[in-house]
Order: structure tokens, then C-alpha cells, then sequence
């Protein structure tokens, strides 16, 4: 990076239904792209913003992470203005934010949080329909906590990873520090926290903990399907669009300029 | 209609932006379409259900009325059911019921309530932004109120139709019962009750409104423009995406089988 240039961090929401995931794709809408292009038009700027990650097409983002760097003295308040009258609405900025010159939205993420919401109700509003797994049916919600507490710590995600992903087991050990359901009025929320995921991983997990919920797996099988380290013991993978990636974590001197 | 069939009246809530607008089009995705395809797979009967009036691209409904008649001895519970099953989520049926064999959603509707939503916080959310207009900056929304209250009663509305509409002055007599702004949280609200509507009015008026919150147009202007029936007298339209259809009455006797 030129010494004259900053280093930025932003902190996205996005409606997912809208896009073919976050990364860049020729001929397809992405977010990262819409940033990409918002950014070049306000600082004449050619800088592909990294994410903390990938998310898929559908899957939303509460507070997604971008970095980049940007030659322009933008003041801070005047970048995520800028950003949020150039950027579509599904895409708003919440915060823009100088940060050292080391930070990088995946490399610098300690943890990331993400949040699966299913409705509950007989009848889904059609305004929740995009931002919501609706199923109404019958479930063991004690049994889906009981088997969400087993994939805390550290594991082999081998079993839940998309099999388009990695295929070398040693590189699918990841630590989940939380992995809970809670019941929120209408919506079955599962949230998890972890120091990285696979892909498809929690989606793969909810797809599991609903086949718990639907007593077709028992909450006592989840270790041996962690350690069978077989994606076809798992349970199917649930749909995108009740996915939410909800934060990510940073060392506290990383994200101070 | 033949002796054998029952009249049904459904009550529809749905996301207007996925659709060409309520009316069937050659080729389009409508809503009266979907609805009309969800009944001829339930039934194998052809049938083209009656709105109580039309909405346009990108307008929602909370309580939409629709009526046809059917040949198919269906419980009132299964079709609802069975409707919900076929449409797409974007489009559900809050409840069917059997009516009088003379009801009609259009010709029977007594009067109509309809919802105009605008977000006032600086950052719309993704997940909000098709269903308000996001306008963030100020507005004397005393005067609005005052604007609003003085379109009650009986009017000739055609300073307020679309300029596609009926250019015959005498058929755009309406008549409105309330017209009231309210502020919500983050949403301010206008709602308006009348007994009927020209196309496009609600959301002339409600940009008629916006000029005088923005003091371009004095809440007094508002008898003079009704009186000139001149529709480059009145403010732009707002846009589609604010507007719910909320509910259609009708006469007690006609809803009961």
C-alpha cells in the first residue's frame, strides 16, 4: 500500500435476496461489487474492498466487515454518506472508520457471530418471507439445544462443510465459543460464534439441529457425526435466506487509526 | 353463475414489489395472475378472481379482498390452507370464506383504508427499504396534518388522478371519511379512509403533502388546487413502495353465507 493512502473499515447491512453473494462475479450483482463501483465513482478510486468473509447468495448481513485502502482524504463521516447515497438501498453503511494500516477485514477477525431464524407462525407476513426459514411444523426445541451444545469448542466441521469445500479434514478444525436456539415471540432463533466457519457450515448445523428437532437424529448423535467427519451423516442444508452474519470481532488496536 | 357454485371473498396480504401490479398482464407476474393459477391448480376451475380495485407495481396489501365463485365443495379451512401451500410466499391468503352468492369484491366494497409509510431515521434498514419511502430530511408535519384534514369530504379529486385516468371531471367525485398523518417511531404514516380512490390519488396526495411539509406549498393552497382540477396544480407522485392497501369494508349481510 502507498504510504499516502488509509486504511478503512466499514461496517455493512445488507438484503442478500438481492445478490449473488457477497464476492465478485462477471456479469452478476454482488456486494462486493456494488461497493467496489460506489467507491470509484465517489473517489475515482479502483480498490476491491475485502470481506470478513463470503457470504452466499440470499444470506443477509447485519454487520458485515469490509477494508480498503484509499488514497483520497475523505473525512469519516463523509465516506459512509457518500457510500449510502451511491449504494442501492438493500446496501447501507453503518460505519466508515480509519483504521492502522495492517487491518484486514478476514485476516484481522478474531470471531464472528451469525444468527439462523426460523418462523414459527401458521402464516409467514410477506414481508418476513425473504428474511426468514418458515416452518411451522412440530419440533423438539430442548433436544435442538441439547445437540447444539456439543458442536461447542473445538472440532473437525469436516461433517457440516459444503462438499464443494476444503477437502483436507486437518484444515476443518474450528472453535465455536457459543451455539444456542432461543425462542423470540415468532422466531426460533439459533445464534453461534466461533473463531471461523466452513462454508455452508451453519447453515448445515441448523439443517442437522432440525432433523434433532424432527426426532429423525438424536441430540446424543451429534459428537459421532462431528467425529465420523461425513458430510452424508449430517443433516441437509438449510435454506440461505434465514441466515444472518450478525458481527465480527477485532483486536481493539487493529480498529483505531 | 351457475346454481351449483359458491361464492368465495379471500382476504390477501402481499409484498406488491415482486409483481406487475394487481391486474393480470400477458406475460407478467400480477398478483390477480398467481392467485388465479394457485385456484385452477386447487380446482381444475377456471376462474378470475375480482379484486376490490387494482394496485399498482410495487404497492402492498395487509388486507386485500378478492371474490369468485367455485364449483368445488371445498371446506372454507382447506382452501385457505391449500392456497397458502400453492402461492408463493409473497402472497398469502389470511383467511376464505364462503359469502353471499351477490358479493362482490368491487362493486360491493363501501370503502377503502390505505396506508402511506415514510421512514424518517437516517439509515433505512435493507429489510424496510421496499416497504417505505425513505425521507429523511425535514418537514413541518403540523402543516402536512393541516393539508390532510382539508381533503375530507365529498370532492372532485381530479387534481389528484393520474393524468392516464378518466379525464371526465364528474365521475372523479369522491368522497373521504379521514386523511390523517402519524408519526410511528421511526415511520410517519398517513392514512386515509374514503369510498373510493382514481388511480394514483393516494400517492399524489401524499406527495401533494410532502411539497407542503417542505413548505414549497401552503397547507391553505390545498381547497384551491381541488377546486382547479388540474393535476399540474397538485405535487409529484410518491413513490409506489410506501403504499399498503390496509382493508375494504362492506355491508354486514353480504359476508355471510
Amino acid at each position: 500500500m502507498p504510504a499516502e493512502t488509509t486504511m478503512w473499515k466499514v461496517l455493512l447491512a445488507y438484503d442478500g435476496s438481492e445478490y449473488y453473494g457477497w464476492q465478485v462475479q462477471p456479469d452478476r450483482q454482488t456486494v462486493q461489487g456494488e461497493l467496489r463501483d460506489a467507491l470509484a465513482r465517489i473517489t475515482g478510486e479502483d480498490v476491491l474492498p475485502q470481506g470478513s468473509g463470503r457470504t452466499d447468495a440470499g444470506v443477509h448481513a447485519l454487520g458485515q466487515v469490509a477494508s480498503f485502502p484509499l488514497a483520497a482524504p475523505v473525512p469519516e463521516a463523509n465516506l459512509a454518506r457518500a457510500l449510502n447515497r451511491t449504494l442501492p438501498a438493500s446496501i447501507r453503511v453503518l460505519s466508515a472508520t480509519r483504521v492502522a494500516s495492517d487491518f484486514h477485514a478476514r485476516h484481522s477477525a478474531q470471531s464472528k457471530t451469525y444468527e439462523y431464524r426460523i418462523f414459527r407462525g401458521e402464516l409467514c407476513p410477506p414481508w418476513q418471507a425473504r428474511y426468514v426459514y418458515a416452518y411451522n411444523a412440530p419440533l423438539d426445541i430442548a433436544a435442538m439445544q441439547r445437540a447444539a451444545t456439543q458442536v461447542v469448542g473445538e472440532h473437525n466441521f469436516t461433517s457440516f462443510a459444503a462438499s464443494d469445500g476444503d477437502p483436507d479434514p486437518p484444515g476443518n478444525q474450528r472453535c465455536l465459543y457459543a451455539s444456542d436456539w432461543t425462542q423470540e415471540g415468532n422466531l426460533l432463533i439459533y445464534r453461534v460464534r466461533g473463531n471461523g466457519f466452513l462454508h455452508h457450515m451453519v447453515r448445515n448445523l441448523v439443517g442437522t439441529f432440525l432433523e434433532v428437532g424432527r426426532e429423525n437424529i438424536d441430540a446424543s448423535e451429534i459428537r459421532s457425526i462431528l467425529e465420523s467427519r461425513s458430510r452424508a451423516r449430517a443433516g441437509p442444508t438449510a435454506p440461505a435466506r434465514g441466515l444472518f452474519l450478525v458481527s465480527v470481532e477485532y483486536p481493539a488496536e487493529l480498529t483505531k487509526k
